[in-house]
C-alpha cells in the first residue's frame, strides 16, 4: 500500500507557514523558566576557558517570529529531502563498508578481555561522528574500586550536533557491543561481514552495529546534500548495553545538561513481527524483580549435625516457590493478569501472520516442547503480551560446583515477573506479598519469610495517535512504501528505553529495525541488505519529519547551557557558522560580518545588545515587551 | 559404678604370659607376605642416602619367642601405668598452659587470611612432638594452580614414634584449626584461654585443640615415667579439618607407607549424650550427595525475550525438589527408612536422659520451632539416628546479589541425605532416581532431567564387643570411674573418620571427648577443666590398654619400609637406641657395641647376619628353620 506522499507534504507546508502564529504561550513559559535557570553548577570540562555570554531574556525568539533565513532554510530542507534519500541509495557500498568495519571489532561486552576492542570500536564511531561536525566526548564509567585504575576504561560516547535553537533535538541511543559468538556454530567468521544472496552475515548486524551504521549514513547524506541537519541531533553510544548499561544512572545524572534540550529519544528496536509490514511498537514491557527471603536460624549450620532437627529454609523456599507456578508454568498469584491490555483484532491478526515457526525454534534450542505448543497466537501472546514469571536463582545457598555440608540458614530466591501494559508495579507487589503470606500460613512454615521488591521498571505505553508517532509512520511508510502497523498490545522489551524514559522524561520513539529476535544468541545472524538500506533511509526521513514538529524553543536552555559552560564560541560552530573566531574581543565584529554577508538586512540590531540578540531575536523590542506582559498575560 | 580393675589386670597378665604360644600362624603369614614385599617404589625423601638393609625372612620374630627384654619391658609398663596417671594429675598446669598456647593461634581455616596462624600452630605442635622423640615431617598440600606458589603453604603434619616391631601402632588423627568466632558474641576474647568456675573458655577447647593437647600430655607423661611408650604412635595433624581436610585423599595415597604398619586409628569425638556417663559410639553416619539436573534449551535465554515461551528449568526444579519433602520436612522418597537400625531400649533411655533442652537451642538460634518439638527423644532421634535431607543450593542459576535477566537453562539442585547404619548408598541412590523419574512423569515436565550421585560415604558400624572396644571401655571406665555406654544406634558424624577408614582400611576407635555439640559455631565454647584432665588420662590409659592387644608383628612392614626408604639408622633411633651412628661403614660395629653394652648375652649371633638379626631374632636358626616349614605347616 502506497503512502499518499503529496498530502502529507502539503499538510506539513501549511503547518510550516502557521508557525509564527501560536507561540505566545510557549514563549511566555520559556520566559518564566528562564528566571530559575541560573543554578550554579560546577562545570567539569575544559570548556570553562570561555566566558559566559550575558543573560538571555527570551521575550521574543525566532520561533515566534521566524526570520526569512529560517523560512528559507526550511524550504531548502523540504526541497532537499528526496535528494537525501537518493543519496542514501548511492551510498550502499559505503554503508556495507562501514558495517564491515564495525563487525570486525570483537566488542563482546560480556567478556572483559574484549574491552579494548570495544574501546577501539567506540573510538571509530567517535571519529566517524567528529567528521560529521559532531562534538564528541567520552565519559569514563567507573568499574569497581579494584579495577578503576585499569586500562582501558569502560566508557560511553556523547556526541551532539547543534544546528539551531529553533529546531527540535533528537537523542539517538546506539550501542556497539554484541553478544558472544561461538565460531564453530557459524558458517562464516562471525566477526567478518559476509554478503551472500542479498544477506549480510555478521555478529551485531541485526542489533547495535547495524542500527548505528544506519544513523551515521543518514546524517552523512543530509550533510552532503543540505549542508546542515534538519534538526539538532545528540548521540549516546554505549559499549556496555548487553551487560545492562553499567553506570547509566550515574552518567545520566552527571551529564544532566546534555539531556536538557532533548525533545525526543529514539531507539532502534527489532519490532517487526513478519516480513510484510514494519511494526511501530508504542509500548515497552516492564519488570518487577522479587526476592523471597526465608530465614531459619541466625547462622548457617552443618547438615550432619543439625539436619533433621531444624526446619530448613531451602526446603521451605522450595515449597513457596513451587506455589508460585503450577505444573503448566502458569502463574498462580491471584489477580496477576487483571490489568493486562487485551489484544485488538488487528494485533491478533498480526500475531497470526508472524513469521514464527515453533518447530524451528524447538530444533534450534534442542527443546522438546514449548508452552501452548499447538497455537501460534497463544505461544506468541504468552511470550510477548502476557506477564511471565522467571526464577533466576537462589542467593545465600551453595552454588559452587562442589559438595559442601553447609545447611544454609538464610536464603533468598529471586524471581522476576515481566510486566506488560497496563500492569502496575505497586499492585503486583501487593498481590505477590499477600499471596506469599497466605501460602506461608497455609504451609504453617517453621521459618520466617519476607518478600522484597528488589528492582522494578513500570511498563510504558503511549498513544499511537500522537504527532510524533505520525511523523515516524510517515518516515517509515515513505521508505518502505507500506503503511506501518502501530501496536500498543505487543510491547517491546528494551530495558534501556524504560530507564532513559524514566530518567530523562522525554517522549520516545521506537524505530522499527528488524524482525523480533527469536533467540538471545543467534547463530549466523544476518539481515537483508535491502532492509539495511531502507532503515538508513527511514532514519534520514525521520530527521526530516521531526523537523516539522512543533517544539518549545531552546533559548532558555541555551542560556542555562551558556551559563553552565560558557561555551559561546562553541555554539557558533555548532550552529554552522564555521568562523575562525578570535576569542572575546572580536566576537561582535565577526558576528556582524556574518550577518551582513549571509542575511543582508533581516532586522536592525542595536550594537550594545549583540550577544543577546545572537541568542534570541530581537532584543531591540525588549523595552516595549517589558510593558506587554502586564497587558497580555490572562 | 566402679570398674573391677584387679580382674582386668590379672586377665591381661595371663594373656601376656601366653604370648609365646600361639604365634605360629601369624609368623607364617608374615613369612608369606614378606616374599612379595620388595616392590620397587621410588622414595622421595632425603632419607635415600642410606643403603637398604638385607632381606628379612622373619621365620621367628620376637613376638613368637619373646625375649626376656620384651617381657621385662611389659612388666615395667604394667607397673608404671598408675604412676603415669598420677603424673597426668600433676601436669594440670602444663596442660592448661599448653591449651592456652594453642588457643592463642587464630587458626581459622575458613578464612584464608589466618593461614599463617595455622602454620605457626602446626609448627608449635611439630616442635612439641619432636621434643617427645617423635620424628615429624610436613606434607605440603597443593592449594590450586593459582595459589600453589603462595607462601605460607597449607600443610599437614605427620609424626611417628617407633618403639618396637612387636608392639601395635596407633594412628591418632588431630586437628588444630577452628571455626570462626565473632568476638562480640563472646564474654571473653575467644582466642585467649579464660579459666572461670572450673571451666576453660576458648575457641577450640571442645574440638581439635583440646583433644590434641590431651594426647600430647598423655604421651609426655608416659615418656617421663616409663621412658618409652607402650605402643608405637603415629600422628596426623590437620590444619584444614573444618574446610573438609583438603588434599586428604592425595596425601594418604602419596604417603601410603606411613599407614603400612598402622593397626588402629583413633579419633576424639564429642559423643557424650549427657554429663553422667561417657558414650562410646560404634558407628558413623554416612551421606549421599545428589545433584538433580534439569535442562531446558541448549543455552541460557533472556527472561524478557523468551519468558512465557519455554518451560523454565528453575520452575521445574522447584516442582521436583518440592516433591522430595512434605510441609513437615519429612522425606517423601519411598523405602528411604527401610534399613534404618532401630534404637535399643538403652539407647532410648540414653536419649531421654540427654542434656538437651529444646528451648535453649531455639533461643540461641533465634528459631521459633524445631521439628518434633514436643518430644525430646523424637527430636534427638530425628537429629542423630534417622536419615535427613538437606538442600544445599542450586548450581548454574544466578546466585549473586544482583538483578540479572538471565533465564538459566541448565540448573542442578544439590541435596544430600544423611545416612545412618545400616542404610546402603546404592539402595538409596536407586530409590532417589526412581522417585525422581516417577515425579517427572507425573508432572509431565517439558524439560529433561538427570539424577547424579555426586559424592557419597557409606555409614559405618562396628561391633561393640570387640577386644578393641573393650580396651577402650577399660581405659575410659578406669579414668571416669563409670562404665561407659556403647552404642551403635546413635552414630557420630565425622566425615574424616569415614574417609580414613575407607582409605587406610584399619579398625577405628572413637574416643569420647565431650558432649555432642549442639551448634556448629558455639559462642563461649568451654569445657570443664576436670573433663580435660580426665580425657588426658584416658588417652594415657588407652595407650596402655592397646599394648595388650594381640596384633600382627611388623617385621614384614619394617622390611618393606627399609627397602622403600633404607632408613636403617633411623630405625635404631626410633627404637630408642640413641646412638651417634656413623653411616654405613661402622654400622655393624656400632651395633655390636650396643648389643654387648645393653643386653650382655642374650643370644649368640653370627657376624655375617647381624643386620637381619637386628630386625628379626634369631637368625642363627635360619638354616634349620628352612627345613621346618615343609614339615610343620599343615
Amino acid at each position: 500500500m502506497k503512502v499518499k506522499r503529496s498530502t502529507s507534504h502539503s499538510s506539513r507546508r501549511s503547518s510550516m507557514r502557521a508557525m509564527g502564529s501560536t507561540r505566545s504561550v510557549l514563549s511566555r513559559r520559556s520566559q518564566r523558566t528562564s528566571r530559575h535557570s541560573r543554578t550554579s553548577v560546577r562545570a567539569t570540562d575544559e570548556e570553562l576557558n570561555f566566558e559566559p555570554p550575558t543573560k538571555c531574556h527570551c521575550q521574543r525568539c525566532q520561533m515566534r517570529f521566524p526570520t526569512q533565513q529560517m523560512i528559507d532554510e526550511r524550504e531548502r530542507t523540504f526541497k532537499n529531502e528526496p535528494a537525501v534519500l537518493r543519496a542514501v541509495d548511492d551510498q550502499v557500498d559505503d554503508v556495507i563498508q562501514d558495517l564491515a568495519q564495525m563487525v570486525k571489532f570483537k566488542s563482546v561486552s560480556v567478556e572483559p578481555k574484549f574491552l579494548l576492542e570495544s574501546c577501539l570500536a567506540l573510538d571509530w564511531v567517535a571519529n566517524r561522528l567528529a567528521n560529521l561536525k559532531f562534538k564528541t566526548y567520552e565519559h569514563l564509567i567507573p568499574d569497581d574500586p579494584v579495577n578503576c585504575f585499569r586500562e582501558p576504561h569502560q566508557k560511553v560516547l556523547f556526541a551532539r550536533y547543534f544546528s539551531s535553537p529553533t529546531k527540535p533535538t533528537l537523542l539517538i541511543y546506539g550501542h556497539l557491543d554484541v553478544l558472544p559468538a561461538k565460531p564453530d556454530c557459524w558458517l562464516s567468521d562471525p566477526f567478518e561481514l559476509v554478503l551472500k544472496d542479498g544477506l549480510a552475515y555478521g555478529r551485531g548486524v541485526t542489533s547495535g552495529k547495524g542500527m548505528l551504521v544506519g544513523w551515521i549514513h543518514a546524517i552523512e547524506c543530509w550533510l552532503q546534500v543540505n549542508e546542515d541537519l534538519p534538526i539538532n541531533v545528540k548521540f549516546i553510544v554505549d559499549m556496555l548495553h548487553e551487560v545492562g548499561s553499567t553506570g547509566l544512572q550515574d552518567y545520566v545524572r552527571a551529564k544532566s545538561d546534555f539531556f536538557l534540550d532533548v525533545d525526543y529519544m529514539v531507539f532502534d528496536v527489532n519490532s517487526w513481527v513478519n516480513n510484510d509490514r514494519p511494526v511501530i511498537a508504542c509500548s515497552l514491557t516492564g519488570w518487577a524483580y522479587f526476592g523471597v527471603e526465608v530465614r531459619g536460624a541466625n547462622k548457617s549450620l552443618e547438615s550432619g549435625l543439625a539436619g533433621g532437627l531444624v526446619f530448613e529454609p531451602m526446603i521451605d523456599l522450595c515449597h513457596l516457590m513451587n506455589s508460585l507456578v503450577n505444573d503448566e508454568h502458569e502463574i498462580q498469584i491471584p489477580r496477576i493478569e487483571n490489568n493486562v491490555r487485551r489484544l485488538t483484532t488487528p494485533e491478533w491478526h498480526l500475531l497470526e501472520s508472524a513469521g514464527f515457526r515453533a518447530y524451528e525454534y524447538k530444533e534450534e534450542l534442542y527443546v522438546r516442547r514449548l508452552r501452548h505448543d499447538a497455537n501460534k497466537v497463544e505461544v506468541l501472546q504468552s511470550r510477548w503480551c502476557k506477564p511471565s514469571l522467571t526464577m533466576h536463582g537462589v542467593e545465600g545457598a551453595d552454588s559452587r560446583p562442589a559438595c559442601t555440608r553447609i545447611l544454609p540458614m538464610q536464603v533468598v530466591s529471586k524471581f522476576s515477573i515481566r510486566l506488560v501494559p497496563d500492569q502496575d508495579v505497586e499492585q503486583i507487589h501487593c498481590a505477590v506479598r499477600e499471596y506469599m503470606m497466605q501460602i506461608r500460613n497455609e504451609l504453617n512454615l517453621g521459618t520466617s519469610i519476607a518478600v522484597h521488591l528488589i528492582d522494578y521498571m513500570e511498563p510504558i505505553c503511549w498513544s499511537t495517535e500522537s504527532k510524533l508517532i505520525k511523523a515516524l509512520m510517515r518516515a517509515v511508510g515513505e521508505v518502505y512504501q507500506k503503511d506501518p502497523i502501530t501496536t500498543q498490545g505487543i510491547p517491546v522489551c528494551l530495558p534501556i528505553a524504560n530507564v532513559l524514559c524514566k530518567l530523562v522524561k522525554k517522549p520516545i520513539i521506537l524505530m522499527p529495525f528488524y524482525k523480533r529476535r527469536d533467540r538471545h544468541q543467534q547463530e549466523n545472524e544476518c539481515i537483508e541488505e535491502d532492509n539495511l538500506m531502507r532503515h538508513t533511509k527511514s532514519c534520514a526521513s525521520l530527521l526530516f519529519e521531526l523537523s516539522f514538529l512543533r517544539t518549545k524553543c531552546k533559548c532558555d536552555v541555551i542560556n542555562k547551557y551558556c551559563n553552565l559552560r560558557g561555551v559561546k564560541e562553541k555554539l557558533d560552530a555548532d550552529r554552522g557558522y564555521d568562523l575562525p573566531v578570535p576569542p572575546k574581543r572580536n566576537l561582535l565584529v565577526s558576528f556582524f560580518k556574518l550577518k551582513h554577508k549571509e542575511n543582508p538586512a533581516p532586522m536592525k540590531a542595536p550594537k550594545r545588545n549583540s550577544v543577546k540578540k545572537f541568542l534570541c531575536f530581537p532584543f531591540k523590542m525588549k523595552k516595549s515587551s517589558k510593558k506587554r506582559p502586564s497587558a497580555a498575560p490572562k
